[in-house]
């Protein structure tokens, strides 16, 4: 891991861009002293790591003792995208604007990302729990399907929280009913892009006797401010 | 209102009974100086106000600030019964353990006690607002149904948390689309005598733009302890 950067924010955060072999990524640490909590925050794939909401969600978290860290995983953000992506993604769009059914351009392009970010983030968590300053437990937050595949194939992971306003593979959505750990998901009522039926089958499946499901009315960028609040007691509950 | 006694709790709460003509009821004023804001407890009309969950989470809520009162409206908790509601009750467990439909029971038993319980609601409201040390805003929390009827015609009430855990009569889903006030609604999942899609429906109708579903799995009473400091977050965001 190389740090490629460094700042002090106003709040005592310091926030570091780093590179793991091709992975670039983006770590919050906060002033106080002792090993922090760590935060995985995985956005939606279609965003860059440096996209300023989710980097002020990032920094706020920091500012209350965790570490915080995310990556743009191989096709996601500003990484280099495969023909095979581009492909997928233009036809997505041609779809959506046609008002086609998108299912399977969603299965074909958001499946195979799954697959590749999921060992991306696992090196990557190795590395983090090595530096001074970070110790665990672990949590992680956003983009729900990956969530859920680390979640299940990744032990040092015990508590998540996942934003129900993305596609989720139909492997994730098997693999929901293997997921042990506290989860609470986040849902906007009316997000254009994502089925309300659906997320609540998501909420439904999950194998955890710890879930808890937050709506609140609106689209895909409509959710309210307390929520990231609930999302940092939540970690509170089982991170500290 | 006459107190009839008072006693005066560890965390400097004091906790009084009262009653308002026919109405008994208990209310809790938390040791702040300062006028309170105050949250009306309605729990669903089988439970009595003396419950002790309820009492549990009412002193919760004074210890953090809030006046908090209660009280067993007609037909509810210790109150007299009519023959009518007798006869109700009676014909809705010998349905329930028949296993046959008891919609129609509910709505004969529960709509009636809604309309009957709101006035009285009401007058207990003008009596706690005219004592020292109760300010507004006011707040409601509890049972959906009578919770509903008062959002729409009482308007000193300016938020809401209700528990989905019992049988809403049409005339209060009907309502739901006039309720204008920031509404949390509580759902436990799998709660075995409330349908969830029914809960679910209950959510979508509310007209309010502010309003925000927390669902946990398990039965009627498994809400977990965090939902309560959820609640009380809630007030803090609409009453302080």
């Amino acid at each position: 891991m190389h740090f490629t950067s460094e700042r002090r924010l106003d709040d005592g955060v310091t926030e570091r861009e780093f590179t793991l072999g091709d992975i670039p990524g983006t770590l919050w640490t906060p002033a106080s002293a002792g090993p922090a909590p760590l935060i995985l925050t995985a956005h939606n794939n279609g965003l860059p790591k440096r996209d300023a909401r989710l980097v002020a969600r990032a920094r706020r978290s920091a500012a209350e003792g965790y570490a915080v860290a995310t990556i743009d995983a191989a096709g996601c953000g500003d990484r280099p995208r495969t023909a095979a992506e581009e492909r997928a993604r233009a036809e997505l769009r041609r779809a959506m604007a046609a008002g086609e059914p998108v299912d399977e351009i969603f299965e074909s392009l958001v499946g195979p990302l799954v697959e590749k970010a999921a060992p991306e983030w696992r090196t990557t968590l190795d590395a983090l729990l090595s530096l001074p300053g970070i110790g665990g437990p672990v949590g992680y937050s956003g983009w729900a399907a990956l969530g859920i595949r680390l979640a299940v194939v990744e032990p040092r992971i015990v508590a998540a929280g996942l934003f129900a306003g993305g596609y989720v593979p139909r492997a994730q959505r098997e693999e929901a009913r293997q997921v042990a750990v506290p989860l609470l998901l986040l849902l906007q009522w009316d997000d254009e892009g994502n089925p309300r039926q659906r997320a609540l089958d998501l909420f439904d499946a999950f194998g955890t006797r710890q879930k808890t499901l937050h709506a609140n009315p609106g689209g895909h960028t409509g959710t309210p401010w307390f929520e990231m609040e609930d999302g940092n007691r939540f970690f509170g509950r089982h991170l500290k």
